[in-house]
Parts: structure tokens; C-alpha cells; sequence
């Protein structure tokens, strides 16, 4: 059996009232970077690419500058990320790095606690 | 009008595959605590009873030993946290407050970016 994922689940900044970044935000910029395609980052994480696509919208207006641009041309749509979207991108995964270690103790002394319980 | 909440708005820490602790079950476990009811703590998160019952159950269940007791009596049914439920919710609130710590400077760098773009 897949052991479970342990420790820090869910982070969410929240950075202006149009704007916050959390996991599945993450890794779409994340997947976007990787395949250059919005549709194609989308269904690598089992997402609709209009539901991709309202999110990155959603991301580019609330940040107020765009994380994310898209070209069309003769072979079809890419998209990338900015710089802004890059700087984004590498900060959440710095925090969640840094809430990891924060939290590590805690969870540690948690779990230890349950494990006796059992 | 309001300012918004920035920085940390979700933290979810997983402890094992039938036990996770988010905000709302903070949150909860905090209400029971401070009106000795479960249905006193629904009704201050605007939450359901059958909602926070079940939450309370998933609690006991997921953590392996109660976190929450209830008690029957003459004058209807009171509810509290046990010294595990105690536990979990202080482990937890120190887990929101390092993570508010650790993030603080990318925040601090984040809100000044987008400030400089509005």
C-alpha cells in the first residue's frame, strides 16, 4: 500500500483581495513551464483545460500583471511563463519549503503520539 | 472597506492517511472548546450540526482516540476537548504561527512587487 503523504497537505497565500496562490495554482504554472501548453499542463494534472484556462486568467487579473503569456501562431497555441509568473512560481515553493521545516518538529511529535495510540 | 487577510489563509497538515487537521477543524475543536457544545460551535461557523457532528467523528475516528467527548445529561448535551484534542489543537495553532513566521519575508517581497504594478 502507498504509504501516505505526511506533513504540510495544503498551503495557501493569500497576497491582495484579487490575489492567492495554493497547490493546484503551483502546479499549473509549474506544468505550463514544463510543457509550454496550457491544455497540456492541464491534462497532466486531470483538469479541464477551461478550468485551466479560468485559472490562469484568474491569476494574470489578480496579480494585476501576466503570469502567464500565450502566443498563437501557424503550429498552434503555446503558452509560458513571465518573469513575474517565474518569481511567483519559485516564492510558493520557497514558503512551502519553509513551512515544511517550520512544522517538521510538530508533526513529528503528532505523529509519534498517534503511532502509540494505535 | 475591509482590508483583506494576507499571508497565510490555509494550512493543512496530513498526519496519517485517515487524519489531516485544516482550519475549519481548528476552528471547530476551538468552538467546542470555548462553548462546551458541538452545536453552539456549528452555529458560530455558520456550519451545520450534522456537518460539524460528522467532522467531529472523522476527528475521533481519524486521530485513533477521541479528541472531542460528549455528554448526555438532565440539562441536554455537552461537548469538550479531551487532553488529546487540547494537544492537537495547540500543535496546530503553533504550526500556523511558524508558518506565518517562515513565510513572512516572501510575503513581504510579494505584496511589494504587485503594489509596484498596480
Amino acid at each position: 500500500m502507498k504509504k501516505p503523504e505526511v506533513g504540510l497537505t495544503h498551503l495557501r497565500v493569500t497576497l491582495s483581495d484579487t490575489f492567492y496562490v495554493g497547490p493546484g495554482r503551483a502546479d499549473l504554472l509549474d506544468g505550463i513551464d514544463k510543457t509550454g501548453s496550457i491544455a497540456e499542463a492541464a491534462k497532466g494534472m486531470g483538469m479541464s483545460y477551461k478550468r485551466a484556462w479560468s485559472l490562469v486568467q484568474a491569476l494574470n487579473d489578480g496579480f494585476g500583471a501576466p503570469l502567464v503569456e500565450t502566443q498563437r501562431g501557424g503550429s498552434g497555441q503555446g503558452a509560458n511563463l513571465t518573469t513575474d509568473g517565474r518569481s511567483v512560481l519559485e516564492a510558493y515553493r520557497r514558503m512551502q519549503q519553509a513551512t515544511r521545516d517550520a512544522i517538521a518538529p510538530e508533526v513529528k511529535a503528532l505523529t509519534r503520539d498517534m503511532s502509540r495510540r494505535k
